[in-house]
Formats: C-alpha cells, structure tokens, sequence
C-alpha cells in the first residue's frame, strides 16, 4: 500500500491496537472490537480482513453459552504462522522452543552439556543445531519462523556478550542470524523474568524480583509490569550483590558475592550433590543438603533484602534450580527480609517458585519475538 | 468559563504545553511559543494573557543581542506569585524555603536542634513557627503560598510518617495544613534527589543515586530524569543495605545495615567530631578523622556497589553532610565500585558531591509546589 506518511501512521496504529485488544481479550467477535476500540465497525471489519490475510488472526465460532442464542465468530491469534525461536545458552546447558503468537509452546528441546571447556563457536554451531532441528518443526507444523532471541547468562549489549563469567567469554559477537532466521541476545534473568510476566494469571500489573539460579545468578526486575533494565539494560546484577565483604573470592573478580553463596557450584560443593539430585536429598533430611540449603537460603535472603531495600518490590520469584528447592530455601529467605527489610512490617513479602521453572528463560525470548509482532503488527505484515 | 468537557480538556492540555515550554526554554517571544508548540499564534496570545492575568507568567523585553535589530518580548515564567513552601524535619535540624516559579530560593531558613528529645507534636509546633516566619517573608515580597511540602527522613504514605526509625516515629500522621497552607510529606532523601535534579544544567535525560547523608542514610534514585520511587513510594532505602550481615545491631532492628557504618552518629563515635567540624580535621590530616572516613567510605562503597549492581546507573552524587566530606570519601567509594560492580570495566561511574549540599531536601519539596502549577497550570487558575 502507498499512504502519505501520516495515513500510512494511523493505518499501523490502527493495526496495533486491535491486535493488542485480540491478545489480551479473545475471542471478541469484530463488534466487540469496535465497542471496545472506538473504530468503527468498517474499518475493523478492513483490518481482521487484513490480520486474517496475514495469517496474524483468525476467527472461530465457540461454543453457545449455555445454549442460548445464536454464537457470535470470534477473532483469535493465530494459532498458525507466524511463530518465535527462543533460546538458551547456559553454563551446563542449551535449549530452545518454538512458540506461536498465542503463547502456546510448539516444540522444545533441552540438551545438558557443559559449554565451559568450549569455544564461543563450538556453543554456537551447537545451538544451530537445535535452532534447524527446532525450525523443522515449526515448519512441519505450518509455522514460519518470524525471529530467533538467545538467553545468555552475562551482560549483553550492541549484539554483543560484553562478559559472561561463568562460560569465561568476554566480547563475544552474537551472530546476526541463526539458521537463516534474524537473532538477537539478552540476558537470560530479563528474558525469563518476561517468560514469568506474561505467565501470570490475569492483567493486573506484576511487581517481583525473578531470581534465576543457574552456575551464576542473575534478576530480572519487574516493576508495575515492565522490566526495568537501567540505563544501559545492566540491572539485575543480584549475583554480584555483596553478602558479606570479606567472604569467598569470586569470578567477577569482587569477594563475597552471593553467587558464592546460593550458586549451583557453591550448593554442590557443601552438599556433595548436582542440583537435581537436591530436592529428593533434602526432602529425605540428608544433613549436609539441609546445612547447604540454608547456607544458600540464608545469603539469598541478605542479598534480596539489598534489592527490596532499594526497589521496594513486593514478590521474590525463584526460578530455574532454585525453583524445587523453594520449600527448603523460602524459610531462610523469609527470615532474613522479616529481619532486613525496612519495610516489611508495613507490606507482605511473598516467596514463591517461578510457574515456568527451567523453561521461563526460553520462553521469554521466543515472546520477544511474537510480543514485537502484536504490539506493532505493520512491519511484518508489509515484509510478507 | 463553562466549556464542555472535550474544549476544557484541550484548554487545558495547552495551558501545560506554554508552561512547560517558557519554564524550560524562557525567555520565549509568543511567536516562538506558537511555532514551538504548533498552537496557532491566536490560541498562544490567549493563553499567554490567561497566564499573565493568574500571575504565572510575565513579559519582559530582554536587551538586544548585540545591538542588532529590534529586541523581541519574552515571555518568563512570573518571579512574583505564586510559591513554593518546602520544608524539612530531620534528627538535628528543621529547615525552610520559599521557592518562585522560576526556580528561585527567595527565603531560606535554618534551625539546628536535635528532635529526638522532643514528641512529635513539638516538633510540628517548631516546624509552624518556621513556615509562619516563611509565610510572612514571602508575602512581603508579594508572594503568595501555593502549598507546602514537608521532607522526613523515613518511610511516609497516605499522609502518615509509617516509621522514622532515628527520630522515633512510628505511625505519626502528617497534619493536612500548616500555617492555613494544603501540606503533604515525602521521603527527604527522594525530595533531595528532585532538588538535585532540577539543578542539572541541561536538558539531558540523567540517572543518579542521589545519597542523603543525616543521622540516617537514605537515597533517592534518578532514572532517566525520573524518580524511581517503586511500587509502594519506599524505594532507595540505601541506609539499611546490609555491608556486613554479622555487623553491629541498627534501630532498623537488623544488623550491619549502611547506617551503622557511615552515618553521623557512626562518623562521630569513631572520629570524636561532630559532621561540621569534619572537613577542617581531615584537611589537617586527623589520623583518626581519615580512619573513620575511610571506614565510611568503604562502607558506602560496598553499599552503593550492590545498588549498581542492581539498578544499571552511572553516578552517585554524595549530599547534605557527605558532600563536603567527598574528597576524603571519593576515593575509597570508587575502590570498591570499580572492584565491586560487575559492569565497571564497560561503563564510567562518576561519583560527585551534591550541587545544593543540605538545600537540596527543602528545594526539592518546594519543587514538588511549583512543579505541579508548571505541569498543570489549569487547577491553579481555577482556585484563584
């Protein structure tokens, strides 16, 4: 279509806001959307015709509401093209799904494999493996892949993994494209954070510190249903949080950081145990994993009360390993934010384990991909 | 007037786009507000005169720039009424200002007196006499209150002082008027960081701790020119980030919180000084002045390294009584922010004394009085 430019600007707004509408609201027959969007029935009408033809919607008849009346068609995502690659790279492990705009996950793969004695470009001729065997079926399911997000457990900027400590890069380029779909990378606490948000039930705006526990840890901060990212997108850092300044040396160089304390090394090393061998041990009263556990629990608790402390966060979510540890850690947790946080008497401070468990990282960076097209649908549909 | 809801909501919305416009760009000709705005230059003179008549703005014409042409009027925001009533209750002091809508401290105040022997109702009692003595000051310079805001070192909502931990507030409601004027409260250390803000030279987008240090330590956070205040107001409480989770006990009722490190009562007991009396000492050298400014200054850092850590921001600005005890403070802050904080070798942490010093609290809440007329313009006239 050839608009003037203000034309062509309202046509895009226009789109945008019935396919946010449709996000959050299916299914809503094209009255509904005119009701609630303020356009007029003609132009709605033009724009799902438009939507549909992109294969961004389509429209279903549900089932009559306890029989009465006839059942209105309603306008729903698409359950078919076009869909989000998210990835991980992680310490000890790579993963990958496929998920369609209505949030449904369409294919997934979990592949354990310590990166740590690799090369930056073995990782990713290892993670091009999971994207093609990941796009195959997203093709055979009719799917088209729109773009690809990977997680990374490091600070990332301009396409770049300025360091990443636990995998020992430092500087190390993103590739443009994976299996010749677009790629861009995040930090893999902010993107599982996003995983979290969209999870959760309901439109109330979400406040809580995303906690992900791998080798290293991170947060991912949400604040009234935003990340917040700081200002050059570096927030976040809790596994750099001091916990106590003279303690153990650590591989960012400081001392005494938490990760030293609740990381999956530092758990292992007390415990004598991989993380998933934790839950069953601890659940069984093993000694040495209860004393690690509360090692772990105890300093995660000094560390988040740091962050509550500075952000007035009313929610701690534990995600990826320390989301089954939630019962034994939680205590301890509890016991230090009663304790350290200022504002504690005056607000309740909830503990609880992440919904999407390992798979809130990948999650939110495949919905990267699809949040891009229904927050602004134009773009996409004008590349088609 | 009595337009119809639609023309009032306009009328309004360009009352607040010539306000915005003249206190940040004055002074400003009513041909450069119209082609600024992109209001017609009919619709700019009728809100410039409505402006004019409510005391908000006036014309001046300014010399000739260079001798050459005829010199245009301008438009400036009004050095006579209305004002700004910004106050402060803090543990050793109360204070006092009136600000103009241009941003001009036209009278100031300043009582030192420690307010931890007194109840809170003498406290309030002292605090009107100082805005009693405000209020007629400015009224003699034909200024008239527009509101009152009062700046508390602890937790405040819902027109309550929740806990003031080194005054000994807990639960202490904030009275609805002093001197006959609307009052509200908020957190000193947030009002400060506003003050701090508004004297930035530039228009630039900034980020900042701003760090108050009283007898208590408190931050208010600047992200992208805006105050981070979280999800409930209690956002930035610094002074109970815990340095040393086995450190000494803290009014807070937990144990090796900032405060018990760096605050005045802290600096006093090791160094033997009371704060104003500190510079002079450590400018000759005091061994045990430079041993507990150094203590201090470590402290702060592992402090405000974990508050980097988490928030992404590039500069701590040191107020009230740390910003004359910088030089001295600077350095160990910056050793452990450059050991500390995970991003430091990709990013510049600058780390500054406050541009107000111990103004910045009773600015800022001023601020909040002359911001809210400038912002929205239409309210004000409508009570007059």
């Amino acid at each position: 279509m050839d608009l003037p430019a203000r034309q062509r600007s309202l046509r895009e707004h226009n789109l945008a806001v019935v396919m946010r509408l449709v996000a959050r609201n299916a299914p809503l027959s094209r009255a509904a959307i005119a009701a609630q969007s303020g356009l007029t029935r003609a132009t709605v009408s033009a724009i799902v015709d438009e939507l549909i033809a992109g294969g961004l919607v389509t429209e279903v008849s549900p089932p009559p509401p306890n029989g009465a009346g006839r059942p209105a068609t309603g306008v729903v995502l698409s359950g078919a093209t076009p869909a989000g690659l998210g990835m991980e790279i992680n310490v000890d492990y790579l993963a990958v799904c496929v998920l369609d705009l209505a949030g449904n996950v369409r294919h997934r793969a979990h592949l354990t494999a310590d990166q740590r004695g690799r090369t930056p470009s073995q990782t990713w001729s290892g993670l091009g493996a999971l994207a093609r065997a990941a796009h195959k079926a997203a093709v055979a399911q009719g799917l088209s892949i729109a773009g690809a997000t990977v997680a990374l457990p490091g600070l990332v900027s301009e396409q770049t993994v300025r360091i990443a400590p636990n995998l020992g890069w430092t500087e190390t380029p993103i590739p443009a494209h994976i299996d010749g779909v677009p790629l861009s990378g995040g930090n893999e606490a902010n993107l599982a954070a996003l995983g979290e948000l969209h999870a959760l039930p309901g439109s109330e705006p979400s406040s809580f510190v995303y906690v992900s526990g791998e080798i290293g840890i991170g947060a991912g901060l949400v604040v009234n249903g935003q990340l917040f990212t700081g200002t050059q997108g570096w927030a976040g850092e809790l596994g750099h949080v001091t916990v106590d300044p003279a303690g153990p040396d650590c591989t960012c160089g400081s001392r005494g950081c938490l990760e030293q304390y609740a990381g999956e090394d530092a758990i292992r090393s007390l415990s004598g145990l991989p993380s998933a061998d934790l839950p069953r041990a601890a659940a069984e009263g093993s000694p040495p994993v209860l004393a690690a556990l509360a090692q772990a629990g105890t300093a995660l608790g000094v560390a988040l009360s740091s962050a509550v402390n500075l952000l007035d966060l009313p929610c701690v979510v534990l995600g990826s390993h320390l989301a089954p540890l939630a019962p034994w850690l939680s205590p301890a947790i509890e016991h230090e934010l009663q304790q350290r946080v200022l504002t504690s008497r005056w607000s309740t401070l909830e503990v609880r384990p992440s919904a999407l468990g390992a798979d809130a990282a990948i999650i939110g960076a495949a919905r990267t991909v699809t949040s891009a097209i229904i927050t602004s649908p134009a773009p996409y549909l004008a590349s088609r």
